[in-house]
């Protein structure tokens, strides 16, 4: 294999995979990447065995060939060299040299066949915008669970509907036990694939965060044989579902709620924020009080004292006092988009819903914490 | 005590204070800062009893009086609050209310006789340029030695000397045995004080330095009883001095070298920087062999391969090979302010000595590595 490549696109190629990767494999040829170099293009390709992302671009191609080769030092080494003409060689032995102008590097390389083989890509991709899936990612993805022994909570839940107007939307759930998130946004089309619903797992739904990150035009979505597959211009993402069933998490959203108390988003958030700075640090107990024309927020720690915080709102309704995690609320009010947010209350037991007053299409639930 | 001041510059104090406290301390009180309010003034106190810094700033002084207060709760109280006035009132048994508008915190005080007093001002102080005494303890502190066992290297040694020509300097040294930075800037007076030469501590150098960034003119300096001082607008730091001798370093700077070899400073960094990437990770060896016009440096990893650059130098001697931690180099070359560098270098054992070729006041030694 002997290819010449600019640094600055090959850097940002490596750059990129370095998240798949695993720093501390079991398996050494898990910390490698993939450079395979055939008809004027090189392919990138990295793996976790869950993950995997295969980047190609158009270079210089000697002789085409293919190793495996250390993803971190190669990236090191590549991101230090000067913004010009890079040349990657494969010799004898799977030895890699790397070298640009008067720099000469040698990486020991594995042999290709010893990869493991990249997933084959479906027939059939769905076109969506960017953006939009992103937002809904990071609308879910922080209620997730990380407790390993409820395998099916550590995911967010996609899922495709039709409403009774016949309008298909994408939906995206996602619930710890302790609060749930859950975004729709419209489909063009109803694609089908997602009739059923599948489980992202945290990292790899992390990992479509990064990859859309910069982007702006459309891109293209599929599912197929236990992966979900993201694929834009000349790079494909693909991550391997969570084997199992979302719970009925519709149960958990209440119909109907006593009262709705409409406050600004971002003075709420200041109010939570300072207000938790003494709240238990376990804990993080803050407990809301809506009386007339007013919600209180107040919290108490033993070590460090109390905080008390007035926010001015229209309320007619009978006082309720109710008391939660302020990290779960924060988390909540911070991916919010809108000036303000709903607050459907019913009593200091029952799930409280948060609504973005700008958004219908956006919900969220926090279970109350039991206070005396 | 009962004091309004503007949240700003309340916030500003109290983050300035942090890096003085200790965040876990086994004496509750130096987890605390010390609030003095007094003829329109408020005074900061902070101290981990090493290192000690007073700031005032006017303000509203209802009542005069003084409390000592959790560093850290205070300063995250405060910086969350709106930018607008706070007030700080302390009641019965300690307790200090925070108050900004519809928001108000508690905090569980400490008596203010509790707090550790702080050292005396000393009658005279030398006026010395805030950014020239920075620039020294950056271009030196690096090299101070983290072993506590030699406690004399473990800060910058500062001497006041006069040349030949009866010209007086300010002189920082430091060294941890493998290398040694020194560096000279012109005293305007002889002052005296500093004649004998005393040991500043790292983290205490490293407050001198945080208090300098910002400033532009002259700032006071001074030391007393054992310990030194800065003195700058109405903020007051001072650090115990480390109470031994230094080491006889002038012996370690050798008085002639074999050749000098002038390099482009930031091509040695960035060949460096890259070479070092396959050096051994413990020890970071790279081997720079001198050769008919130019200089090329070496890397070899048992695990991750090998590295070669080589530079373009002006060089007539016999071939000179020679063995760094990359390291150390990186260090000294980062501080150095000038386009090249001189390389004062005898034989592959001799101490290396490096200049930078636009600054005659500073110097550093490298002691080489045993290579076969």
């Amino acid at each position: 294999m002997e290819i010449r490549i600019a640094q600055e696109t090959f850097s940002a190629l490596l750059g990129r995979a370095q998240s798949v990767i695993e720093r501390k494999s079991t398996r050494a040829i898990l910390e490698n990447i993939l450079l395979e170099a055939y008809d004027g293009s090189i392919r990138i390709s990295a793996t976790d065995l869950r993950i995997a992302l295969t980047q190609e671009t158009p270079c210089l191609v000697g002789t085409p060939g293919a190793v495996a080769v250390s993803a971190r030092k190669l990236h090191e080494v590549v991101r230090e060299l000067p913004k010009a003409e890079v040349s990657v060689e494969v010799k004898e032995n799977q030895w890699v040299t790397v070298r640009c102008g008067k720099i000469t590097f040698h990486l020991p390389g594995m042999p290709a066949e010893d990869y493991p083989s990249m997933p084959p890509l479906p027939d059939t991709f769905l076109s969506f915008p960017s953006i939009v899936f992103r937002r809904m990612i990071e609308k879910t993805l922080f209620a997730a669970s990380n407790d390993e022994s409820r395998i099916f909570l550590t995911g967010v839940f996609l899922k495709e509907w039709v409403d009774e107007k016949n309008e298909a939307f994408l939906r995206m759930v996602s619930t710890d036990g302790h609060r749930l998130a859950m975004v729709d946004r419209p489909l063009p089309v109803t694609p089908g694939v997602f009739q059923v619903g599948v489980i992202i797992p945290k990292k790899g739904l992390g990992e479509f965060r990064t990859l859309l990150e910069p982007l702006d035009g459309d891109f293209e979505l599929a599912a197929s044989e236990g992966r979900l597959y993201a694929r834009v211009a000349n790079t494909c993402l693909s991550v391997t579902l969570i084997d199992s069933s979302f719970p009925n998490y519709e149960q958990v959203i209440p119909s109907e709620v006593k009262t709705w108390v409409r406050i600004n988003r971002v003075s709420l958030l200041n109010a939570l924020r300072r207000v938790s700075l003494l709240s238990d640090e376990e804990t993080r107990t803050v407990v809301m009080e809506a009386t007339e024309d007013s919600v209180v927020l107040t919290s108490d720690n033993p070590r460090f004292g109390d905080a008390r915080e007035e926010l001015e709102v229209e309320y007619r309704q009978s006082p309720v006092r109710i008391a939660f995690n302020a990290g779960y609320f924060l988390e909540i009010l911070r991916v919010m988009d809108g000036e303000d947010i709903s607050l459907g209350i019913t009593d200091g037991l029952a799930p409280c819903v948060v609504r973005d007053a700008q958004d219908a299409r956006y919900l969220s639930v926090i279970m109350p914490m039991r206070i005396e």
